[in-house]
């Protein structure tokens, strides 16, 4: 078993109303790599709000002037330090800035996260099984930082046709006994692995990772799956 | 650039003192896949803890023996609700019940963290280039929780000759603009793809990761650069 992860070269800028499926279809159709029934497509963030128009303008010579976009956002604040916020989002992530970031857009605009990232993987899936024929599953990945680890990695807002997380209860170890650790979050594994070949600096704002296990590509959201119950939340 | 993930099989129980470096060596140079400069080889921890014997007996008939291991190796708890316990570990690790676990491990034993797991990778790396003459980056990886999203994922304990945190400061994004998000955190990344092909489940301890790019393969540790300064911490 080989997983590749293969960068989606030839998408350019994207534009608000652009029809996201048809222009990822083509670049896969006209790549060498092409697209194949089971392939997992990683499409990022920053091209789905643009194409959805989730952008606000601000005022690019002020530095700070998308802080009211990140309160209009959010709907708890965690943390603040500085410029720098700690937010629940109305979508229920926990990340910086509410999502909103300003790196790859056009000077004087913020782009917000999607409105519904699961809806928005579904429509792209949907749209290229139209076009294509093609099954595949679709995960909107975006990048958040973290409590206690420097750096930052990419993860899945949104998914469709591919698992969130993968139960593994009831399984066995390797030794056959019983494994402790049951729930594994294999769509954020898949949007880090997809960022290797995407890259902030690349501009390539889609990957295609083939190979993963068949029993992963279901009906799946990340609403649903990964954003955990604040009740069973033990750092909120 | 593609990127492929590719287990390595064939590696089997691994005992207290066993040559690790040699073991992976001989199943890398076994395996269609071989072994090339700039390979990065991800080494999931329990075969570490396995050779490096860093195990402790537990009463196998009480579900709790090994909570008295877990204070032991934390030196600050951060969290408890019923049996788990979020800590910080002596190694500034901060995860559930101080990374020790039963699972893939024999029936009274716990396995813990290795004691320098930077070091870890540094002598699998040593051992092999003494082996084989290949140049290639390991990573030590292990299953951690995180707050706010559930289910766990695979990230980096320990690394060597590939970096933990790549510093974009200064690249330009796709429309000529400075990048705000400068560091990610390419060693999680890795380590989160390699599970992809190995999993809990799967009994393959051992992935290669092969493409990355050549400017990633660098002399890195996990200590210095992923471990988040306490004083720059908002989640303590």
């Amino acid at each position: 078993m080989t997983v590749e992860l293969l960068p989606v070269e030839g998408i350019g800028e994207i534009a608000h109303g652009e029809d996201l499926g048809a222009v990822i279809w083509s670049a896969c159709d006209a790549s060498p790599v092409g697209l194949r029934d089971g392939d997992v497509l990683v499409v990022t963030q920053k091209i789905v709000s643009k194409a959805e128009g989730a952008m606000e303008q601000i005022n690019p010579d002020d530095p700070l002037s998308h802080k009211p976009l990140v309160e209009r956002e959010s709907v708890r604040i965690l943390r603040r330090r500085g410029d720098l916020i700690i937010s629940e989002t109305k979508h229920g992530f926990i990340c910086a800035n509410a999502g909103i970031d300003l790196s790859n857009v056009e000077r004087g605009y913020a782009a917000l996260l999607p409105d519904d990232s699961d809806r928005s993987a579904n429509k792209i899936r949907e749209r290229i099984r139209a076009l294509s024929g093609r099954t595949v599953g679709v995960i909107i990945s975006d990048t958040f930082g973290r409590p206690w680890r420097r750096g930052v990695t990419d993860v899945a807002i949104g998914c469709a046709g591919v698992a969130a997380v993968v139960d593994l209860k009831g399984t066995e170890d390797a030794l056959g006994r019983e494994l402790m650790v049951t729930e594994v979050c294999i769509a954020d594994e898949i949007a880090s692995a997809a960022d290797l070949v995407c890259g902030k600096a690349r501009g390539v704002p889609v990957a295609i990772v083939r190979g993963l296990e068949a029993s992963w590509l279901r009906r799946a959201s990340v609403r649903s799956e990964i954003i955990r119950d604040p009740a069973e939340d033990l750092f909120r």
